[in-house]
C-alpha cells in the first residue's frame, strides 16, 4: 500500500520521503523510484530515527504495522505494545517536530465488526479482533493529539485491498494467499459460503484516493475507502476459475469463528472529492494481479 | 463504587469476596462488612495474587482502576500499561478460572465525547480523553474475549457519580472537589457555564443498577447508567449555594479546553429492568453527601 501511494504522490509532483527498515521486498517495490526520491531507513521505535526523518515534513502517512488481523487473533498484547505505543509515540513527536498532518490507514474491514448492509463513517464501530480493536483506538489517540495540539488528522478505513506487490511469503488477504497456494500447487482452503461479503478493492483504487489528504492539509476527518460492492467468498472463487489460467483444487469450509461475516464499506463521503472517479472491475484487475504474482514467482524462484 | 455496590450484593445475599490492595480508606468504607464477606488482599498486576481469588468465582465486578480522566490528560501511556494491559490480562485470567461474567464499569462520561442530546447505548462513542480511549478499548477487548472463549460479559457506561466514601484527598468528580476546598476554606473553581452540562448520578443508584447483572449470568450487553437530566456547572453551584450549610466562595472560569462541554445519558434500556425504579433527587442527595464530607473530615483532621 505504502509503494503506490508514494508513486502517486511522487506523479502529482510532491517530494516524497520514505521511512523504512528495508526489507528486501519493500525496497523492491520501490527500486524504480531510486534516486527520484528520498530514502531514510531507520527503525519506527527508535526516537532518534524518527526524530530526524520527521524534520521539516508538512504531512506523514503512517502505513507502518507489524501485524494482521488473524496473526494478533490470540494475542492482543503484540497489537498494544508494537502497533498501538509506536503509534501514539510517533503522534506526540510527530506534534513536536510540526508536522502539519498525520494520515492513517485504518481498517475499514476490522474497525466496524459484523455489517449486514454497506456502512458509512457514521455507523458504530464494534470491532471484534485484537487488530480491529488497535486500531480504532489508534483513531481516537490520533484524534487526542488534534484536539490537544492542533495536528490535522485524516483517517482511511480500507477495505480488504489486493493487487500486485502483496507480499507473498506472509500473505496478508485471500487473494494472496490463495495465488500463492495455486503458485505452489497446493489446495486452496475457501471459508464461508455465499452469505459471507467483503469488499475487495483494487490497491491503486485506494492509493488513488488517499492523495485527498495532500490537498487538505487543514482538515481532519474520516473516510471509508471501499467500492461499495460486497463479494462473496464463493464468487471469489468463480472469479478465480475464469481469471486463473492455471488448474487448481479447493476446499470449502464453513466460516471460521474468528472470520467477519459480512462487511462491505460505502464510501461515497471520500469519492464525492474525486469528480469521475470509478473503481475498477475485480474481475479485471485480479487478472492483473495475478499475472504479476506468476512474473514475480518466476524472478525468485 | 466498589464499597457501595458490595452493600448491595451482600444485601441480596450474595456471597462477595472482595479483592484489593486495600489502602487505609478503602477499607474503612468497608469496615461495616467486616466478619460478613471476605476480603482478600493482593495486587491486580500479580498474575498470582489474581489468580488465586478467582478460584471459583461466578461473576466478576471489576472496579479497579488507577486513574481518572484529568490525571491521564498528559499521559496516555498510563492507562494503557496501568489500566488497559492489567485488565486485559485479568479477562484471559478469568476465562482460565471458569468465571461465567464480567462486568466492567465503563465511563458514559467520557467514551461517548462531547454530546449534544441524552445519548442511548447506539450513538458512536468518539471518546477524546486517553482515559476515556482506553475505557472504550477495554470495552473492546472484553467483547473478544466474550466471542473467543464465551464469557459472559456487561459493560455500564456510568456518568458522573457523587455521594458518600467518595475519597477527599485525592479528590475526582467536581462534587468531591468542590467540598473539600470548601471544608479547607479555600475558594472553589468553577469552570464553564450554563451550557456545560453534567448528568450527576447518586453513587448508590448506581450500585442498585448494576446489581442486573447478578441476576443475567447468562447474557452480555452495553448499558448506560445516568440519570437522563441534564445539570450545568452554574446550576450545580447554585444548588451547592442552598445545600453546603457554611459560607464559600468562588471563582468562574471559561470551560477548560480538556473538559467535555456536555454529556448527558438516556438509561432507559437498564432503568426499564427495575421496575418503579427512580433516582434519587440531585438536591437531597448532595445534601446527605455533604453531611457525609463534614463528619468524615471531623473525624481525620
Amino acid at each position: 500500500m505504502g509503494s503506490h501511494f508514494v508513486d502517486q504522490a511522487a506523479a502529482l509532483g510532491h517530494e516524497v520521503t520514505v521511512f523504512d527498515h528495508f526489507p528486501y521486498l519493500v525496497s523492491k517495490n520501490l527500486e524504480h523510484q531510486r534516486g527520484k526520491i528520498r530514502f531514510v531507513s531507520g527503525d519506527f521505535a527508535n526516537r532518534n530515527d524518527l526524530s530526524t526523518v520527521l524534520e521539516g515534513q508538512d504531512i506523514v502517512y503512517h502505513f507502518i504495522c507489524v501485524t494482521n488481523p488473524s496473526e494478533s487473533w490470540n494475542d492482543p498484547f503484540i497489537e498494544i505494545d508494537e502497533n498501538l505505543r509506536n503509534s501514539i509515540k510517533f503522534f506526540e513527536l510527530a506534534v513536536c517536530k510540526g508536522v502539519r498532518k498525520i494520515v492513517f490507514p485504518s481498517s475499514g474491514g476490522t474497525v466496524y465488526g459484523p455489517q449486514k448492509k454497506p456502512v458509512d463513517e457514521n455507523v458504530v464501530p464494534r470491532p471484534l479482533s485484537p487488530y480491529g480493536i488497535t486500531k480504532l483506538a489508534t483513531e481516537h489517540f490520533l484524534r487526542y493529539f488534534h484536539k490537544h495540539s492542533g495536528i490535522q488528522a485524516d483517517i482511511y478505513r480500507i477495505g480488504n485491498p489486493y493487487g500486485p506487490r502483496q507480499p507473498i511469503q506472509r500473505a496478508q488477504g485471500v487473494i494472496a494467499v490463495w495465488m500463492r497456494d495455486i503458485l505452489r500447487g497446493s489446495k486452496i482452503q475457501v471459508y464461508g459460503d455465499h452469505s459471507t461479503l467483503r469488499d475487495y478493492i483494487y490497491i491503486k483504487d485506494v492509493a488513488y484516493l488517499m492523495t485527498h489528504s495532500l490537498n487538505n492539509l487543514d482538515s481532519s476527518d474520516v473516510y471509508n475507502i471501499g467500492t461499495g460492492v460486497g463479494t462473496s467468498i464463493i464468487s471469489l472463487l468463480e472469479i478465480f476459475q475464469s481469471v486463473v489460467d492455471v488448474p487448481f483444487r479447493y476446499y470449502i469450509h464453513p466460516r471460521r469463528p474468528l472470520d467477519n461475516p459480512s462487511i462491505v464499506l460505502d464510501s461515497s463521503k471520500l469519492s464525492a472529492q474525486f469528480h469521475g472517479f470509478k473503481f475498477r472491475e475485480l474481475e479485471d484487475k485480479l487478472s492483473e494481479t495475478w499475472n504479476y504474482f506468476k512474473t514475480w514467482r518466476k524472478e525468485v524462484c
